[in-house]
């Protein structure tokens, strides 16, 4: 019998940072988590950080030699070949830190950096909804809208490590601006943030509705406001929910002309809700993406929860670490 | 010094067939055509496309040995695998047809199929504008759009060998009819097809034009008409361009948004109109594509000219063919 083998995989977000010691079928065995503190010198949270992972290698009561590498999810654009962070706009202070280097030295293992929607990609791909899939797409809905594809079985990265900025395919030719500073994009029509700007806008221009009500005020309206109200019978907070899907739809009718991909997994706040997403995207996937590609795409639901951003990060690790068990296929 | 090496590139379209010798560096060193004539039966033309294939090697003086394999590239839907034609659209008498096996067992040489979009691709990666890239996005632009990738150096076929609809992102939510059944995509705006159409509909409408008298019946129109027109100073004619280059520069942005590519390549017949073409484009992605990807990524114009067809196909062959020389790096 093999000797069990881990690696560490870490997420780095806007306003938490999480850790985790993940084996190699993708359980993770041992976790913690820590706030980001983005007025903080990145420094100090790095040091946090750090300590979180040698008490959790402890913890867990293993040889640190079995531990193989570690995987880090960023959120945000980074070199991944130098592991250098460029200019996050939710960790403005982390800009050129040299982050893979520094835990690499630190905690004396080889250090491997992804950008967040690639490592949850590849997370799905090896450990989730995409197990022993060769061509899967990986769309994550919640306030901005991401993603990341394994392609012929590998994570595919593009030139720069900044592949598949899935928000950002045009789906309204000179439509809604969109935070890019282009127009039109699938996330200015189809992410949490758009669903609740448009309820605003619409509750504002007087259209009767229990949106307000239910949030308390027009201001504090979210997407799950528009969901509640619509389980509630609220006919606009229907017909929101309706063009978003129909948005949404679209947008992956796009991907499966793209990628010609054996499955479309998503993920992320909005995909919590379930049927009510997923049947209208299938729909519009039936109807209007190619024929031979709608009839090989299936439309499903990522497994990984809010573990995706650790488990991606130890997916990357397992891919990259020499001598990690490969878990590539 | 190494014995030379051929493979025999086979581009079958819905007009003709174009046969050719290509060495090991992408040069046809003998070639010759034949139409396809939709309406009589498919044995009959392939027959003669055999006959054509059998005296291009002895009119070239070389031995059958050195001939390694033969690479398809085929106009329509197929299975690549199976090497069986599926519904295509311009040759309706071909479906079903087991084209690989036959040429296969007619000629003795391994044989390979790939969609004509996705050899063009690789065409331009080992022999065109994309030699030495490792991550590059090629879109015709003729009657249709179409495209391929190559990506980590390697075709991305998808998983039915249809990847690479650029055509059918949708750029327009419920916009104009495209011929795949849906609304709005990018073949029904940034076409030659869409162009003309787009033409005959305003001079119809009476708006004022050298169109109609420079093709001589709004009928004719054609993208050609419209270039010459706009080169006459023709302000409606400039119009409709300086429309279809928005479209197609959209096009393009969500392109390198998705594939975050070293080299997007530019094919078919709109784009000998060069930068006319070129230059709007290249703005677009400019301003509009993240500003990340923008940066690494160069638009150029296709290579191959009307050779890509024969030179995809071969390397198709090269690519794929057991003991011939690996061009793919």
């Amino acid at each position: 019998m093999m000797k069990p083998e881990y690696v560490l995989g870490i997420d780095i977000g806007g306003t938490k940072i999480a850790v985790g010691l993940v084996d190699a079928k993708g359980r993770q065995v041992a976790g913690d988590r820590t706030p980001t503190q983005p007025d903080t010198p990145p420094e100090k949270t790095i040091n946090r950080m750090l300590d979180l992972c040698r008490a959790l290698i402890r913890r867990a009561g293993i040889n640190k030699e079995s531990v193989r590498a570690i995987g880090i999810a960023f959120a945000g654009p980074m070199d991944p070949l130098e592991g250098r962070i460029k200019n996050p706009p939710n960790l403005p202070g982390w800009h050129g830190l040299p982050l893979v280097s520094m835990v690499q030295e630190n905690l004396g293992m080889p250090t491997y950096i992804e950008n967040d929607a690639n490592a949850a990609a590849l997370g799905e791909a090896r450990f989730g909804a995409g197990v022993g899939v060769e061509n899967m797409v990986y769309m994550t809905v919640s306030t901005g809208v991401g993603g990341g594809a394994v392609l012929d079985g590998r994570l595919y990265r593009g030139e720069t490590g900044s592949a598949c900025e899935l928000g950002h395919i045009t789906l309204v030719h000179n439509g809604r601006e969109c935070g890019c500073g282009a127009k039109g994009c699938l996330e200015a029509y189809a992410s949490g943030t758009a669903l609740a700007k448009r309820a605003k806008e619409v509750v504002r221009s007087g259209e009767r509705s229990v949106l307000a009500d239910l949030a308390g005020d027009v201001d504090n309206i979210t997407a799950k406001t528009v969901v509640q109200a619509m389980q509630q019978g609220d006919e606009l907070a229907r017909r929101l929910w309706d063009e978003t899907m129909e948005y949404l739809g679209a947008g992956v009718v796009s991907v499966v002309n793209i990628f010609n991909p054996r499955l479309v997994v998503l993920g992320g706040g909005l995909t919590n809700t379930g049927e009510i997403l997923f049947i209208p995207v299938r729909e519009a996937v039936k109807r209007l993406a190619m024929a031979p590609l709608a009839e090989v795409v299936d439309i499903v639901p990522a497994k990984l929860g809010d573990a995706v951003g650790v488990i991606g990060a130890a997916a990357v690790a397992f891919e990259k670490a020499p001598g990690a068990t490969n878990v590539s296929k």
